[in-house]
């Protein structure tokens, strides 16, 4: 690397610099020390170049705030706030200074817009760009996957499916003409995170971000809870960005309900309840397993573009 | 892969399992929920298959080990007693669920050590294993590593060095015979940490592990301190291993200053203050930066070794 460790923990300390008063000791001991509250939770989550990004897809500020979103998405899962961040990155050498100053810049632009602040990492060699992310959050009274009770409705707080549809975009190889394809591609380099939706969830009986596939959170939320979700797709019709992503997935010869059902990078939020904000898209029913009414072929599984 | 996810998961959850009444939502849900202290540490630490370990040298057992120790003696670094962990591990698809089970095993053996318990993580693929631990720990009063006085007495937990020739024994091939090669070797891939020194240290006015090298993080110390470090080479003599280290020193023709003075991976503690138990190994006094007295000559500077 043609920059010396010290030079690159100088930098980051600068990207990082926090006036936040939970903060007791930042970068620069063996650990940070932070003031936590009684009740807190905590994730991690790790991204590799060629699995989750590709630097010739994405800036290293859009790859730094979409990993950052992935973890904060899952502290707001929780019904939980987040508070700090813990990042480690594993480059090749081949990356430059502005390279990396652009990846943490990324990482403190998504983290700064819910209020939370990186405190530390790690920095090492590797065969490929890794970047995994701890977040903290503080919670009163979590919300989990295993509180949804038969009679709950079933909300999203977005449509999903723009993220993949973008990703299908790029591996493609199709222009980036329209807005719809713009949006598209915009959501799978950096979603943008309706993190103010979760916050309004005090009354939500379970919660998860949808991170895999709608498909596989809605299944595992319903196992998680004993219960059996009935969707209707008929539903999804009432998104206001539906029709768009519809002529999207025509573009793209793919099923708007592979997209919807299959896309999980969006992170939008799956919640049970009653008389909840957002798309409502089904109901909870005793039983087991999901059901999808009114589509008209088991959605493709996707899976990360290995 | 051979096996799917959700059982591997399920392995981690049954090797991680505790009873641990601070956890109140383990593994399984979006983040984990924990009790926290009013005052946390954090620290976070990457470890790359072909820069930190390799397999050929190294088992599962131990590579699971000496990340975590790693990750451990940053938490007892700062004064405080570990308490949860979280785990992001990437695969390349060619470790069978065995290994991964070894690999976590070796985790939770660390942490149960020192009485910390994993309560969540991330799997995902990637061209090499990588490891990426983030653990949390309780504290008071932090020691940090820019207390150090002038009149201060500097000591080690034990003679680092260990790790290094063992290193170089496995990178020469050299044959692993004797006792002191097994020793050595053996504390290459999973050092055996002396947390309980650490625990012992409430008066130190300075604390830090020796993760880079004793002259790395002598001089960090030193200069977050604003003091100066006087290490006498000749007191380093009176630890009980110090023959044996020097005797091995040779038959790997090394100087055993390079091996005390550049090896990391002991994780040895690195204290001052006064009348501490450990090793004395100099004083501190005004000024700054870092004398060897007794040394025949400049330590090499050692390296990971990619």
């Amino acid at each position: 690397m043609a920059f010396t460790e010290s030079e690159v923990i100088a930098l980051l300390a600068q990207v990082f610099a926090t006036s936040n008063p939970n903060l007791e000791v930042g970068i620069g001991d063996d650990a940070a020390v932070i003031r936590t509250s009684n009740r807190t939770v905590i994730t991690t989550d790790m991204a590799v170049e060629g699995v989750h990004f590709r630097q010739q897809w994405s800036s290293a500020f859009e790859i730094g705030r979409k990993i950052t979103a992935a973890n904060l998405a899952d502290v707001f899962s929780m019904g939980a706030k987040p508070t700090f961040l813990v990042v480690a990155v594993s480059l090749t050498g081949n990356e430059d200074l502005e390279w990396i100053k652009n990846l943490a810049t990324g990482i403190a632009f998504e983290a700064n817009l819910v209020g939370a602040a990186v405190v530390g990492g790690d920095l090492t060699k590797g065969a490929a760009v890794t970047i995994a992310i701890t977040a903290l959050g503080e919670v009163t009274d979590p919300i989990l996957r295993s509180g949804a009770k038969v009679g709950d409705q079933i909300y999203l707080s977005n449509l999903p499916g723009w993220s993949r549809a973008g990703l299908a975009i790029l591996v493609k190889g199709l222009p980036i003409e329209t807005d719809a394809a713009k949006r598209a591609v915009a959501a799978f380099r950096a979603p943008t995170l309706n993190y103010a939706y979760a916050v309004d969830l005090a009354n939500a009986t379970a919660l998860s971000d949808v991170s895999d596939s709608l498909m596989t959170q809605s299944e595992q939320m319903a196992a998680a809870s004993n219960v059996k979700f009935d969707l209707d797709f008929n539903l999804f019709k009432a998104a206001a960005d539906f029709e768009e992503l519809r002529t999207l997935s025509e573009e793209l010869n793919v099923s708007v309900a592979d997209l919807i059902f299959g896309g999980g990078e969006d992170h939008v939020f799956l919640a049970t309840g009653e008389d909840l904000p957002g798309l409502l898209i089904g109901n909870v029913s005793a039983g087991n397993g999901l059901t999808v009414l009114g589509n008209e072929k088991a959605p493709d599984t996707w899976r990360h573009f290995d």
